[in-house]
């Protein structure tokens, strides 16, 4: 569903790492990979920078524009590896312990670890780890996966040796770019539900969760990391460790493509923008309509649009202006005005509707209230009839791998049919795409999507994952 | 050009009323008004409620969402009119002295005005009022406005006469929204630079520079002010006052439909997205090609691209993506790194472009430079041909009418042809529009526009628009 | 009484201005003197330099270390005149049109102006300007005075003159540090109500409203201006104008020495400090009370406690610690804790008021209610009794020379008794120095004192003064 | 010394903690403790509020009335605990991780701590938790503490079990204000090297760092906290818990008494204000001279100076003024104009001194450069003579408990006679307080005092303190 006032789906991070020959100003460009990355979370960031095993770091709620500026990055001084991750918050408190990236002061020297993604056994280990006596800081999983790595690191000889023993406690989803004093380090869970791609660039390297970071900073795309995979980068160059690395197939996020990644991000080998053009076309054969126009709600139905016009031969149209002003600071209209909530983010451009048999694209419908309510705006604007048609099958289940699609009840699809949904927004008809051709989006990449939300087929067990909500509810509080 | 780094085209404002019956909570609607008009101007802005002839105004540099939070709304209290202004600066430096709206105090009464325009006897008017012992606070044409403003109130019966004698003085471009203590006044000039529209509002009434912000509050389009004309709307209802309108032909500046304007706005009764579609096509027909692709260079040239692919049958396709997380604080790449500059704002859809021969349309070419830049984008991604196609006619004269092409010579037209334009910026071929179809880009417009930019043809004398820029010079200082 | 809450007295301004050889960072020297006058206002601040006639400016609310930082001084550039600006405001609100120094642009070139002082005849004036057609922008005194001088320039052949002519126009009040494009000049009223002073340094000079600002910069002391002085600064050395000094005898606000100045400061050649402290000696002899301890209400009340004790023989005490926490942003406790607000900004010592008939000194009794909760506060602590002695007589007239006793209605002494006053307050006793003996205080300087607020004898006519409130009122605004 | 621009000695710490009945509106009554101690530590605060066991916390660097206003404060909500921090960093870069109180969760629940002192074996003990897998997300004492405290309280019925354990293995400086969800606690080191005071209101408790803290809330003082004593506040009231009180002597900083605690403030039965003024009649009576005026360097100095004024019969004399409106963002003059920082800050009162012989009274001369540059601003004020007389005794050694005298080299007394001292200084005589004094600056305490500092005699071995040097050293990192 559109990100209207945030009330569209969420993903958890973005991560970036780069390592250099020699000292230079690293801090610049993970904040220029971060700035790409900022669609993957606008809560909080943080970059850490590297100097020969001293590292510095900053971090604070704000979009990257907004924490750091000339005179924050110049603090951070000149190194030659350097992290950073941007955040998403699904509470929107004051939840500033939880920015990442991590700085650990362990026996064996520093580290600093991004995350993206989420565990299903975070509160498992938690309790462990609490029962040994462990302290937390943060409701966040990352500091699970630092004792973690740390325990290890004491009974390892190196720090690659000890993420590959904490990979074999770690369930769920998570891609990490960690650094040690000489190291920077790229990981990726075995079932590479998020994804994590390397970069090249004057000799050397960087990691991105997705390419449009690496295009940032200017560097070349080299590969993506395998699931299970863990890439070691030091001056002696690029190595891989695939020994968590499972016969299992992918379990990639088929959101990457539809919603949360960039259009220009090229993502297990394929282009988004061409995947969403894909669903569109597909949603095009699947869910047929005499119309008009075809119009999308920005910015992921966008892309989609075009391959249903494309597909089906209905001219596509501007629908919709969508104000790019956006900010924290931004004054909501209250409770009374919800209409108006809709109509200050996204205008109709009158023209392109008036008069016309319009089909709408959207990449999912969660509560559906949001896309009513642009459902009365096209009639208001003189569209005879509105058919939507979604890039998604309906939500179903929760997510346990690193999006907010957690709790049944809100899911407006759990209890109604098609129809049922397609009244309540005031559509002429409405179309959902097939859970089956889910896998066809990406046209390069075969190796297994996850389609736990519409399906309930998770991956790997989750029976795990429900007790980590009742341990947010118990840390439920506000930390600084 | 595509507004990258704010480098391209600018325009100096945009203007905001309402007048409701009683006391409510005009400030928050002017608010969304505002944003809905952020694009006219980034620099400053400002809002002055009035509550029974008590005028509260607050004012500073910034977005909207940046100046104006819940607490500042507040304090500005309930009113039954209130007025507001968004200010594009050319100097980029500190002048909250120019931002608007300006509270005026006089013999009797107080007075909000907010400009939008220039004009073109400001050095002349000003010298008269400063030999008559006036003194100036900032260096805006709108305080020379104000005066002339307060000289004739003195002397007439109603603001509106006021109004009326002034603008028998007011050379040049003037979309006026101005309130006493009882009305709120709409103005524009005789040859109708700038738009200003009229809405109606559960029996109040909205005035703004397109119809974008009559849509943010839920007004409902009602007509445009004509050129030369005073709407007076007071508890009586709206009147017009036409004595100043002249017989000439209107003057509207034709990049109000190519660049300026929002596209869901429509300006003169032709949808600003329609005009560029077709501003698009005609290129299609003027500047044909044999290629793969068309895309746009956001955001401007999106809808003309759309315009051009359906006209020459190429496909449309995504080109680029805009970095949306724009903001005043944002740390641009040094200078030695002028590629990084626009590869972080924008970046190449590959899959689209890879191997194709692309038809880019912008709006504009100003320098060249970062056109240049975008070209060497496309082709590191892989495009095989870049041809681009340009929605208007080459820059050769300064504009004296609210825009800032107020130098001849930096504008890359003024001593190259074409060809070599195009060499200079690395493209395959180049097509400006003709400047004989700029009058049908609007369909529905048929009043008259000014092509000043292109072709010298100036609507009025403009020798004492050139004392401006000494003017300014003279006063070249911060005020705060 | 003591500033707690800021609920004493206040006056409205401190100047300083600079005038050196060549081009130096003389933004930063008028920074250093402003923070020593900060006490004569902390509503707004300001600085503008001037570079050859280029006067830069920055100004806005806040201490003079809130509103300048590095950044702001060194946009300021360099320059060889200087002026600057602190205010207090009455109103609390958002007043940052009346910050100065205001910039004027006229004719003739720029200006900057900085004033202390009330005009008696502002709104008279004021109403004349608006009739010939003036427009203000603010509600202070200052821009009529920048009319002024401005309505004068146009005919005179210098800014000086221009200064003498429009000093025979103002009525009231007024210390001035103004600068031309080369010139710098330090005027002050005939009547010589508010101080200001000469010092040189390295063959440049400055202006200040107290010496304390001169010493801030390593400026010596030259002399004070002369009530009714011009004293024009340029590059061939400063001269002197008097055409508008007066026969009549000078008026120097008593409160200079009670309160508002600085101890370590010099004005009309007596020590600020050295005065209170007769102000306090002279109590003990005109209010004699057998006691153990005499203690003194932070800030202005310790120094005329020391010279009580000195006279009396009775020890002095360390009374009260005062929290020097300071800032704008404190946050004050609700009005059901009214006792609390002076418990948290001033804590009694108890072992100095133990058992003890103690004698506590204060510069003046406003209201009485703050006083009466430091009464409370020292029995609490274990006094035996609380004798009053303050430093000035009741209040019983409103001033209109730049403090804000303004209104009959609130000031306690009006309506009551000594010893009503004293029973309200819960006091022992209490004493209010003769007026009789005011003049007495400054032991070098006798050239008549101003004590209007206690005895109505106003200095000249302030007849049409009584118009300024009701003007006050119709411009009640806040302007930004 | 003088505490101008921050060059004089530092403290680390000031705690606060409160217990209600019931829910309201504890955050503020913190908020106005830590106000009261904000001279403590000026670097960063912060509060945590305990609403049935969920504890929400908010802490920045910057004051008291910077860190918090109205929305922090609100957004604290209500509970019945509470407990707040200052701090005091010895680096002053970005220390945010090490701001307090540190909120932990563990198995057993959650828990917040405030700590003021110095570990002198934490080096020790961070290595030994270390290797057992801990790991560190700030370099302060206050993150081993909260170890210690987590590992016992696995093994401990209760939480007050489990500090009583851990005190068994922390050495050095502590008082600690801690909250478990149900109970507030005060625990002291059994040498009591810093204070810790207990008060109550309406049925509830205060724990406080000094007295003054509770005076600000209104609470009454009840007793201090004994050295070694864990006090448990919960809804059964107040109990001690002695068992690791040792039958050693006291060892109170001495400090606190001549330069760190407020005046107001009573400590272990002792006013400070009457101490420092005991300390200025010991003085008076061990370095007499003949002289005209004595004068004290604020603020600690002139409580002294009143005491030799007293003890000598030389007339005491208001000094210097220090400017009163210091801030985070003031900007210091440059290096080449080190005699300017002096004077910006503090300037002589020319009639106390002009042609007098002055003695001024100090708390400490560390080097001895800032006390040089106030004997110059003397003399150029006209003093014929300057005797400094200090309330110490000259520094040897390094403190490890809780002050920032932690170098050798520094200290200008260290290689220097007090001759050369005085030369250095420019002074015509010098005399330090005898070291046999100290112990009787307080009249009613006579528990032990340290006096490490002066006579090297530390209470307790320090051997493992130099190994937290080094551990700093290797931390040497900023953390956000």
């Amino acid at each position: 569903m559109a990100n209207i006032f945030g009330q569209g789906l969420h993903e958890e991070c973005g991560v970036f790492g780069i390592f250099r020959d020699s000292n230079s100003d690293v801090a610049a460009e993970v904040y220029y990979g971060l700035y790409a990355l900022q669609h993957r979370g606008q809560e909080s960031c943080g970059i850490v920078v590297n100097d020969g095993g001293v590292m510095t770091g900053y971090k604070d709620n704000g979009l990257v524009n907004e924490v750091f500026d000339h005179k924050v990055l110049t603090s951070l001084g000149q190194g030659n590896i350097a992290v950073g991750h941007v955040r998403y918050g699904t509470t929107g408190g004051n939840t500033r312990a939880n920015a990442q990236p991590l700085i650990i002061n362990h026996i064996k020297g520093s580290m600093a670890l991004a995350h993206n993604g989420n565990l299903t056994n975070a509160a498992t280990l938690r309790e462990e780890l609490e029962l040994q006596g462990s302290i937390f800081h943060s409701t966040s999983d990352t500091e699970v996966i630092a004792y973690e790595l740390t325990k290890q690191r004491l009974q390892s000889p190196s720090i690659e040796a000890a993420v590959s023993r904490a990979m074999k406690r770690l369930r769920g989803a998570y891609s990490l770019v960690l650094m040690s004093p000489a190291k920077l380090l790229g990981v990726r869970d075995p079932f590479g539900f998020r994804p994590l791609c390397i970069g090249t660039i004057d000799g050397g390297y960087v990691l991105a969760s997705e390419t449009c970071g690496l295009d940032a900073v200017g560097a070349a795309f080299l590969r993506d990391v395998l699931p299970g995979e863990i890439v070691v980068i030091d001056k002696d160059g690029l190595r891989s460790i695939t020994e968590n690395c499972l016969p299992c197939p992918k379990s990639l996020c088929v959101f990457e493509y539809i919603y949360f990644s960039r259009p220009d991000s090229v993502v297990e080998g394929s282009s988004v923008h061409t995947a969403r053009r894909r669903a569109g076309a597909m949603l095009a054969l699947q869910h047929p309509v005499a119309a008009d126009v075809v119009i999308g709600v920005p910015d992921s139905g966008i892309d989609a649009a075009l391959g249903y016009a494309a597909q089906s031969g209905i001219p596509y149209g501007l629908g919709f202006i969508k104000n790019k002003y956006i900010g924290r600071t931004f004054i909501q209209p209250g409770q009374q005005q919800r209409e108006s909530q809709v109509r200050i983010k996204l205008n109709v451009v009158g023209d392109t509707v008036r008069g016309k048999r319009v089909v709408m694209i959207d990449d999912s419908i969660v509560r559906g209230t949001t896309g009513g309510r642009i459902v009365r705006l096209l009639r208001e604007a003189g569209a005879k009839e509105v058919h939507m048609r979604v890039t998604a099958p309906p939500f179903l289940y929760p997510c346990f791998f690193g999006t907010d699609i957690s709790s049944h009840d809100y899911l407006v699809a759990k209890h109604r049919s098609v129809d049922e949904i397609a009244a309540m927004m005031g559509l002429d008809s409405l179309g959902y795409l097939d859970p089956a051709s889910l896998e066809l989006i990406p046209d390069n990449y075969r190796g297994g999507i996850c389609t736990a939300c519409f399906t309930g087929e998770y991956p790997l067990d989750v029976s795990e994952a429900q007790d980590k909500l009742e341990l947010e509810k118990r840390l439920s509080r506000k930390i600084e």
